[in-house]
């Protein structure tokens, strides 16, 4: 199946890139309420679905009894920029259970975020773990495994406890077997499972609706999704897509990027949720198509509604300030 | 017209993500020796196109005028990383004419390189237009204009005798007719021109041929092509593709990217020049298109041909270093 043109960048008067995808928004019985593309097709969610992947935290009592608020749960859900309030907070929650940033496995990166890289090169040497956009999450999973008596050592293996319970959870969540066979390894070494994009989203819709769900985890899933939303910041941060588009409508839209063009999201209110992929993997297009998508549903909100669309369509300026072209989204997500 | 799935990228044991473009290779009277997808499609060349925008630099004299060897003009024609030797190389060509960093229209970015970055970052507050990945470009604009008499202020403009005579020039490569409705504005504020992929191959084939040219432009084309060949860290710079490209086969391939997933490159000796463009506007994936095109033209030359097919499927690797997936092109392209 082609997945159709849903995103478009010109320049001039002309079309000069073009981004494909496939999206679907279904509600908590998963029923579909919108598509376009192959909505079958098994798609890796990368780092959109890290709420599911924190899930443990909060069910074990891990968060509780480390003391976590509303910060420490963004932080396990995010793709953070590696600012030092990002790398602060995730040693504090290692050092809730007694450890260190000498327990994350999640290897170590320079800022992906040009002004935040920037900085770190004026203030230190190399960056470490604490800084690579997954080390919120990965303190989660210390955590986790601290406070249930579980080694934490060798946490990012596939048959480790910590990532066992993981995708016993992601199983249950988009009613998908998890084993080798669509497993692949994600950019911080934990094991990343391909899942047919339109059961990703009956996950997130289950989280965002508790529809289905055992009294713990929709409580769990409630919690975490709140959390994302009341501190954006701790979920990207400065200049990123996730903070400002949670921004848009404090406390009423959830949503989480992941590598390769995946983006993730939910409308509690409304009782659905989102997940897209932009074929080749671009972040500007997934990003156009959430947003455009995220609107649909915002139609009788029309200030929600035109904010979100001016993040969907956008002006592309060059470094002299000159506005070039632009990036679209299509009617195939607006018709 | 769809455009083939040209480069996949793989995780686990499946394929994450697609691209899609369309190629074309061509000899010197614009014969079609190899293409995929639509290659009469309008593309903007961008950067790929800087060869061709150099010829006046030295059709006029004023690259002798100013003493100009391989280097000059190779960074004349380079998308260069703002590495320090980049920097000032430009800062030496404008005064050459008698000229400073003020006199440069591209405005200022930091190196989209990261390491260079870092470097940048730690050696000075921000960068100048000298940084610019097109700065050399523009020193040869400036240089052209102070030799031919021309007052350079303003030579962005499309207007602008500068750009009048480079419009001429692509015009007479490509033998395609260039206005207002074909045109956009660059990442560095100059005019970028929309040609069919087709006619953007055989202009960079008669500019590797001679073919069709009158002597002093095939002369100065392959002044232009030979400096590139001789100098690739000028056309670029340190962990690029266009340096890494050249140096498989010293002096046996011209290549030059361009924004939006663009490449151009050109086998003298093959008489053949190559032209591509992925769909959606993905380096990695024009990086890979290219390298195996080029190896295309290399059937007899085991090692040149090995070497180029191994940048054209290469492992991919996270932050531990763990082999996580691979970036490949299809039969499309090998077959």
């Amino acid at each position: 199946m082609e997945n159709p043109v849903l995103v478009e960048v010109t320049r001039g008067n002309r079309v000069e890139s073009r981004h494909r995808g496939m999206v679907v928004a279904v509600d908590g019985d998963g029923e579909v309420v919108f598509s376009a593309g192959d909505i079958d097709a098994p798609v890796f969610p990368r780092s959109a679905c890290k709420a599911m992947q924190a899930l443990p935290l909060v069910e074990s009592g891990a968060a509780d009894a480390y003391g976590f608020g509303a910060k420490e749960l963004a932080l396990a859900c995010a793709s953070h920029n590696g600012e030092p309030e990002h790398a602060a907070l995730a040693a504090a929650m290692l050092a809730a259970a007694g450890r260190d940033v000498s327990a994350l496995e999640c290897g170590a990166h320079w800022s992906s975020e040009q002004p935040v890289l920037i900085g770190q090169a004026r203030s230190f040497e190399r960056p470490t773990a604490l800084h690579n956009n997954c080390s919120g999450k990965h303190a989660g999973f210390v955590c986790t495994a601290c406070h249930t008596g579980v080694e934490p050592r060798g946490y990012v293996g596939y048959d480790h406890p910590i990532q066992a319970e993981i995708r016993g959870v992601m199983e249950s969540l988009t009613g998908t077997a998890l084993a080798h066979d669509n497993c692949g390894t994600d950019g911080c070494s934990i094991p990343t499972y391909a899942v047919p994009l339109k059961r990703l989203a009956h996950g997130f819709a289950k989280m965002a609706t508790g529809a289905g769900l055992a009294p713990v985890r929709a409580r769990a899933a409630k919690r975490l999704m709140e959390a994302c939303m009341a501190e954006p910041f701790y979920v990207a941060g400065n200049h990123r897509s996730c903070t400002r588009l949670m921004q848009v409508a404090p406390g009423r839209i959830f949503v989480k990027i992941g590598a390769e063009g995946v983006f993730c999201a939910a409308v509690p209110e409304k009782g659905i949720a989102i997940a897209l992929k932009c074929e080749d993997g671009a972040s500007r297009a997934a990003e156009a198509m959430v947003a455009a998508v995220l609107a649909r549903f915002f139609d009788r909100d029309e200030d929600v509604h035109a904010t979100l669309m001016e993040q969907a369509n956008h002006a592309m300026r060059n470094w002299n300030g000159i506005h070039v072209g632009d990036v679209r989204v299509t009617a195939a997500l607006t018709a």
